[in-house]
Order: C-alpha cells, then sequence, then structure tokens
C-alpha cells in the first residue's frame, strides 16, 4: 500500500472566548503514513471511526502553565478525545488486526500508541445491534457520565423532584431516564423545541426551553427540587438553589455558561447552601470508574439494546468538520450528542 | 415584690447594609412586670442571665415575607437567640425555681414562655467549674456547630490539611482543636493580632491575620488543603477552591462577607468543584441536634473542664448594649465570642 494521508485536527492557538475553527483549531493533510511499513515498535496502529465532540474540551485550550483537571491540549499537535477506533496493525498481545477499542484517542486519521493501558483505551465487542457511534454516546463517556454520578450522589428517592439542566444532552437524557426509573418528577430544561419534544420521549415530566421561559419562575411552579443535576451553572444554578428543598442534593457535571467568559458566571447566593443544608458533589466520570464500570455495562446496554433507553446522536461527517463542531457545540447549536464519523471500517 | 422594669431589645427596622444601634435595634425600658402576680397560665417565668451575640443574626433583620432557614425577628418585638436563664416561677411540671436552662429566648429582663419544648430550651445541670457564660459559648451553640458538623462531614484522616477561617472565633477555634486532635495540619485565619496568637494557643500550624496577609498567597504557599471549613464565603472561599486538593470537603458553616450586602459576594470559580471532585456541606446546627447532641455533651464538657479545650469570651454588660454588641460582631470588631451578661441569679 502507497502513504495516505493522515489527517489531523491541530490545536494551533489559545482563543479567547470563542473557539474559531482554521485559525484556533485546523484541520491540516500534511502528514503522510505509509501504514504497512510504518514502525510500531511493539506498539499498536490504529485507525480512528468515531470521535466524540464534548463541552470539557474548550477548557483544554489554555496556556499549557495553567494546571485543571484534565491536561491543555499541546499546541501544533493533534487534539485528543473520546473516540472509537480498529486496529490496523499490532505488535502488542493486547489486541489483534480488527479489534475495536474505545477511550482516549488522538482526533487524526491513523496513529500509534504504545499499548491501551498508558493511553486509556479499552477493547470492547460490539454487538451487532448497536452502531458504532453508541460507544461514543450513550455506551460511552456520556452514558457513563450519567450513570456513574446518579449512582453515587443522587441519593434519589421515590417521590422527590430532580431538575436536570440539558436535559435534552447524551448526558442529561439519561438522567432524566434513570430519575423516572427512580420514581422522580422530573423537570428538564434545554433550548430549543426539539430539546424539548426529545426530553418528553425520555420521560421528562415538565420540560421547557430555558430561551423562552425563565427558569426561575419554572422551578418556582414546578418545584420545589431535590435534586439538581448542573450541566451549565451561572443564573441557572443560582435558580435551582433557590429552588431546593431542604437537604437538596446537587451533582455538578458541567458549568458550560462558565467555559467561554473570563470572568466566569458568578453565583451570589451559595448561602441556601447553609440556609436549606444542601450538598454539592463535584465530579470528573473517570475517577468513578473504577467502582461503577461493572454495574454499567451490566444495567445500561441491554436497555439501550432493546430500546428501553433512548438515546440521540447528531452525526457529523469527516476530520475536517472537527472544529466547526466544535464551535457549534460550545454554542448549543447542536440539535443532539455531537458525534464526528471519521472513516468506515 | 412591686412591679419591676422589664428592659427589652426591641426590632425597630430593617437595615440597609450594617445595621444602626438605637434605630434599628432599640433597648426599650416601657415595659414593667409584676414577678410575684404575672399569670403564668401553666408556664414559665424565666430570668435572663446571659444572651449570646452571633453572626447569623444580621439574616433575622429582614422583611418576614422573605423566607429563610430562621424566622426573621419580628418587628417591634424582642429579638430572640440563645441565651441561658433561671426559673423565677414555674407552674409546670418540667422545671422549677432556681433551675437552669439553655436555648431560644427572648432578649429581655423576664419573659414567659409555655413551656421548654415548643421555644427550644432546655434544662441542664450547671458544673460549679464552669461560669454559666460557657454555656452560651464552647457549650451552646457555637460549640455544638463546631463539634457537629466537623463530626459529619470532614471525613479527616491524619496527615490532612484543614484550612479555618475565622479560627479564633467560638466556632472556629473549636475546629482548629477538633482537628488538631484527629492530627491534621492546620491553618487558621483572623482579623487581629490577638486572634492569631489565640489561634495558636489552640494549636494552629499556621495562623495568619487576613488584613495582613493575602488568603490566595497564605493557602499557595501552605496548602493545598483537604478540608476548608467556612465562616466567610466571598473571596475567602474562591481562595480555598484554587487551593483545594482533589476529593477536598468544604463545610459551610457561615457566609458573613455576604450578610451586609446586597450583591452578595460572588463565587467565581465553583468549577473548582468539577476539576477537583469536591464535596460541599451546608448546615444549620440544630439539623445535626438529634444525631451528636449525645456524643457531644459525653465529650466537650470534661475537656472545657479540665483545660485541654481553650475557649474564649468576650462579656459585655446590659441587655442596653446589645445594638452595638450586634453591630460589633458584624464588623468583626469583638475580640472574642461575643457574651452579653444581663443579670446576676
Amino acid at each position: 500500500m502507497p502513504e495516505v494521508t493522515n489527517g489531523r485536527v491541530l490545536f494551533k492557538s489559545i482563543p479567547e472566548g470563542y473557539p474559531v475553527p482554521g485559525e484556533n483549531i485546523v484541520y491540516d493533510t500534511s502528514e503522510k503514513i505509509d501504514l504497512d511499513n510504518v514502525p510500531l515498535n511493539g506498539g499498536i496502529l490504529l485507525k480512528t471511526l468515531e470521535v466524540s465532540v464534548d463541552p470539557y474540551m474548550r477548557g483544554r485550550m489554555r496556556d499549557a502553565s495553567i494546571e485543571s483537571y484534565v491536561d491543555a491540549f499541546e499546541l501544533n499537535e493533534s487534539i485528543t478525545g473520546f473516540g472509537v477506533a480498529v486496529i490496523v496493525r499490532s505488535e502488542s498481545s493486547e489486541v489483534k488486526e480488527g479489534d475495536y477499542v474505545s477511550g482516549m484517542i488522538q482526533y487524526q486519521n491513523y496513529s500509534i500508541v504504545k499499548d491501551l493501558k498508558s493511553t486509556n483505551l479499552s477493547k470492547f465487542v460490539h454487538s451487532e445491534k448497536l452502531p458504532l457511534s453508541t460507544y461514543i454516546g450513550v455506551l460511552g463517556m456520556p452514558g457513563k457520565t450519567a450513570f456513574m454520578a446518579w449512582k453515587e450522589y443522587s441519593k434519589s428517592k421515590k417521590g422527590e423532584t430532580a431538575f436536570v439542566s440539558t436535559g435534552a444532552g447524551p448526558v442529561g437524557s439519561l438522567v432524566i431516564q434513570l430519575a423516572k426509573m427512580d420514581g422522580l418528577k422530573v423537570i428538564g430544561s434545554a433550548g430549543s423545541a426539539d430539546k424539548v419534544q426529545f426530553m418528553k420521549e425520555c420521560g421528562a415530566d415538565v420540560a421547557f426551553n430555558y430561551k423562552e421561559e425563565n427558569v426561575a419562575d419554572v422551578l418556582k411552579r414546578e418545584g420545589p427540587i431535590d435534586i439538581y443535576w448542573d450541566n451549565v451553572g451561572g443564573e441557572t444554578l443560582e435558580a435551582a438553589l433557590d429552588a431546593s428543598r431542604l437537604n437538596g442534593r446537587f451533582i455538578e457535571c458541567g458549568m458550560i455558561s462558565e467555559y467561554n467568559s473570563k470572568e466566569g458566571a458568578p453565583i451570589r447566593n451559595l448561602y441556601q447552601t447553609i440556609a436549606k443544608s444542601l450538598s454539592i458533589h463535584g465530579f470528573i466520570q473517570w475517577r468513578l470508574e473504577a467502582k461503577h464500570n461493572e454495574d454499567f455495562y451490566k444495567t445500561i446496554p441491554p436497555l439501550v439494546a432493546n430500546g428501553t433507553i433512548k438515546h440521540q446522536e447528531q452525526v457529523f461527517h469527516g476530520l475536517d468538520k472537527v472544529g466547526d463542531v466544535i464551535l457549534a457545540v460550545q454554542k448549543g447549536e447542536n440539535t443532539a450528542k455531537a458525534v464526528v464519523h471519521v472513516a468506515d471500517e
């Protein structure tokens, strides 16, 4: 096989505010790769099939000297994130040609890794019923995020009320369904009529468009709440603090309203934590992985395969679109969990 | 016995910003009471001996239509708070003349209550070794606050680091000592040289004056921290969020920096809860009472009596001083737990 182009999604510069495709995130085709002969040195050659685009990626587009919970992207290198790949060649005993892996991968057509463990990749069995993109969404990081933190922190009791922001997203929509399974009343917010419709299909008792209805008003009418699943922070979090019952549990999954603002989105009523004996739990999914992974794979894939759990993906095509998709996700313009289909097997 | 004056500390109007003694809080001597003949209707006549002045009182000086965790003070009525009283006459089987009670009382020389339970009063045995004011401080609400929330939320482990704001206060100084008993490194902040000195006497490894040293700088040098006991909120809380280790525990006891500002003291870096998997626990002492009361009385009074636990009080004299003391406490001008000695037995 002659050399082929190894398209790469490069981090070229640090954005101020929203990331600019073609400037901060640049698709590059200058690298070539000889798939048959490139030396693996005992490692594994991967072909990228699907990659995920997620809100938290904005936080990685920073000066690497600023510490945070995830590494900064490296300037002039491919960005990394959650993806699915198939093994092209392997000199490792861990995997063989044709095996599927998911986990942290470089956003380029082909990449060579030393082994699975040091790169946070794991092999998975591809059930024929489920498309590969499912392993980016409801069976990937977003699905694990929802399941593991709900199990760990919600302390949900039948008859309670939960509020879920970004309730049509890949995480929020599963949270809504988990809360309904636990017998809760569920209020979901999202930013479009389609998303409101999807939240209703997921079983939300109250689903509203926060661009049309004021969150505080809705919570005053439909609350008080016992659990708040936060994906946005800012004013929505303030409204939830005001609308919480005594002993409310707040699960902090994301604060997208803070990510593109230098000043952050200040919270002015944190004294409600005292007034109402609230608990706030921040978390990162992979820190819960060891404790809940087995339970996740036992519980969720069968419910997805038999259609009990609903999920949605918006599939984009081609690595060259990743920059645009990143921006769309930061602005909330995607209609569902954003997946970029990179290549067929 | 002829009629005597029943001095009262009245809530006359709602302050904007700091409360103004003589305007918002007014000492009144217009009421007379005949101690021998005033009808009790089956109730109890109390003589107030000691009353407490605490930061949270500012929150009660509000429009009663605004809901909060403690009732608003009633306009033109005596304010209420934690105090110690002796029984003058009783038509109740719960107590007899000469018994001591502590709990929520009206800030006036004499008051009549229906029974102990409905007014959150409880009888206590007065150990001769300890002055009555002790039951306002380290053996009263502040001491219980420190003990019960530390037991409930700190999850302290030997070798960890705790940061305690208002560390010379009646709550904070006991928190410092509890943390040292658990084998932690303790950093304490307060607003004067005397208070810094007292924190050192309580065993703080690092004690600093936040008016002279920047909190963020000290935490950068002496941290990171595993536990933050928050009495102030605002910028100090922001600094603690930035200085926390992974899995840090934040115990929200008070946010005095928010109480006298209309806008509150905004928190701009709450995303650290996610980045570092932090837990934040707000609480109100009396909600932990049932669970920890027995343990408190078994553990703390003997350690106070034998001098192991250090504590301080600043005693003011006379109900007419309560308004001034409230303002001093809001401004942090008191040198120790503020107690007003109302009368001898």
